[in-house]
């Protein structure tokens, strides 16, 4: 175990003092700022996500905003989805992709305004991409990070604290439907949306002044639904098929494009819009991509050794499982990762962990 | 204190497996990858480090790769520093700003052909920018991230260390001067340079898979001269006047131009060279910029507290200091900020710790 070195290089979320009041034991480092990773009981807030509700502190799911008459014409052309039909209130997945068709990150959209766009980065410079093509390309557009700090609530009673917190109405918000609000002044812009399966929203606040405040207020209403802290859960998202960029693809690690990573239904070759990555992609979608997702079953019991693992057939290294977790629900060892197109969907691979060998099966995701 | 969690989302480096084996007790991240923070004696980092000799696992200060015809007029885009004189084998101190005259980053430049240039960069995805602005041009450049992972000698003593590992035509390098070379065969460029003003090399390791293989011939070399692991030093930066990116200035947070950290001399707006963010730069330089970079002293035993500061004077709020740490070698908690342009440099004012005020005064940089 290793400590974090907490300072001025790093930047502190808007929540960051009331985690660490409430016991924040861990933190990682995503977008230069600081991430609670646990509070210290990782088993009570997996089955917190699972069966009750659980508050995250996601503030470095920093957003990028677009703002200006050529805001929509950028993010069009960021990304290969076809934002055509994106109306305002609307979140939108959407991977960005580089001239090479590599996946560069894959943000969720938040169309504010005609002319005003908000992109809730994964942990790469998208900012600094966003800016450099808006301003090479001489489009009217301002590309800016603005004081919007995430904070989640997750599983299955999120929607009864949303509903204390927000109204009842706030029940027939469609997923990733989203809304500009308030809490007791507090301004807020609330989602439905969330890095887990287990449904919820997303408070993106809009003064990190306020932090402590909108946590205490989540924290309070919580209390009838036994709400704790907790943070991403990487067990929930390998159960449920979520991707995670920076662990299973990073383009200077893994260069996946979306089609390898099955996205490739959000990629629109012929919606007659110009983005960035068309003709490498219009490439590999004529050619067949080289690797495909898979998830996997792991036998034996390996320890997750915090970094991906290669996948061995025979003495061949054909691919990686990215992450790996015991899944308590299923009993069993499940991680996601990718191999070559062409091998057998059928065969068996070994996975080498740590020098020891541990067979593997493939399998579809979600696993739930 | 906290733990840092180590899982797949953050890059490894190449020296990982070694600073653990050699007792590594704190990590940071910068460029997506965790790097030593101390291990276990900052007190006898610092010292060797002053009067001895250090090693650094310094492979997060990552390498953005220009290659082709257009690598160098792309550099020259990218930075406001006249480069037109630079040779093969030189490097530079390079700041890179924005299209609005704000840094984002501050590499060391090293030419290695005309063709060839990497940046050695501080905690941004440059990557990413480089990448959007050479195609948007349309020059004849690819950008990409090699394998390359530095490890830092600092210290008096580590010209003796190289020369025992080089040989003793090293001790003839220049300031910034590197030269591509191998160590029983590991394939590398060695620098003269590092994160210190204590002097020292810089191995630019260039096949990861050999980094344990680096770090042991490194450590070896030293018995003699009594090196000891270590990381880039906060304490002797500050006294030292090195400029941190992330800390002093972090596009997101502080909006610094070239003029107000003291970089002005390196903005060349006569030297017929079109670059990012030159009308922004020329406008600055015009009106005269609004703050200044600034040493400070500060009476009284504040502690640190891992994030920037404000700056009293009265009641007003009229500035920060980014770090700031005790000096042995001055008895003097010192740190850096930004002020006012106009604020009487004679004046003295306070510096707000945790709800206490402490009396400062201004000074030059360095310190020391």
């Amino acid at each position: 175990m290793y400590s974090i070195g907490i300072g001025p290089n790093l930047r502190k979320s808007a929540y960051f003092d009331a985690t660490v009041r409430d016991g924040v034991r861990s933190f990682s480092v995503y977008n230069h700022m600081l991430i609670p990773g646990h509070f210290g009981d990782p088993d009570a807030e997996y089955d917190r996500l699972l069966n009750g509700v659980v508050m995250w502190d996601v503030a470095a799911q920093r957003q990028v905003e677009l703002r200006g008459p050529d805001a929509g014409r950028l993010v069009q052309y960021l990304t290969p989805r076809n934002l055509s039909k994106t109306r305002v209130g609307q979140g939108r997945y959407v991977p960005l992709c580089d001239y090479d068709g590599w996946v560069i990150n894959d943000p969720v959209l938040l169309k504010l305004a005609d002319d005003l766009y908000w992109l809730s980065v994964a942990d790469s410079d998208i900012h600094l991409w966003a800016a450099a093509i808006g301003q090479e390309k001489g489009w009217d557009v301002a590309v800016s990070e603005p004081d919007v700090s995430p904070l989640a609530i997750q599983g299955p009673k999120s929607e009864d604290v949303a509903a204390k917190l927000f109204g009842e109405h706030i029940r027939n918000f469609k997923y990733f439907g989203f809304a500009e609000t308030d809490l007791n002044g507090i301004p807020l812009v609330l989602a439905r949306s969330g890095w887990s399966k287990q449904g919820g929203f997303e408070l993106y606040l809009r003064d990190s002044a306020r932090g402590a405040e909108l946590w205490d207020l989540v924290k309070d209403a919580g209390q009838d639904f036994d709400i704790g802290p907790g943070a991403p859960n990487d067990t929930e998202r390998l159960e449920s098929g979520l991707i995670s960029y920076g662990a299973d693809m990073r383009l200077q690690i893994h260069r996946a494009n979306p089609f390898e990573m099955g996205l490739g239904k959000l990629v629109d070759l012929d919606g007659g819009f110009d983005f960035v990555g068309k003709n490498a992609l219009a490439r590999i979608a004529q050619d067949g991509p080289a690797r495909r997702h898979t998830g996997v079953i792991i036998a034996g019991d390996p320890t997750p050794p915090g970094h991906q693992v290669p996948i061995m057939s025979g003495n061949e290294e054909i691919g990686f499982v990215s992450e790996f977790a015991f899944s308590k629900r299923l009993g069993k060892n499940i991680g996601v990762g990718l191999i070559p197109s062409e091998f057998d969907p059928a065969a068996s691979f070994d996975v080498q962990v740590d020098g020891a060998r541990y067979s593997a099966a493939q399998t579809s995701v979600p696993f739930l």
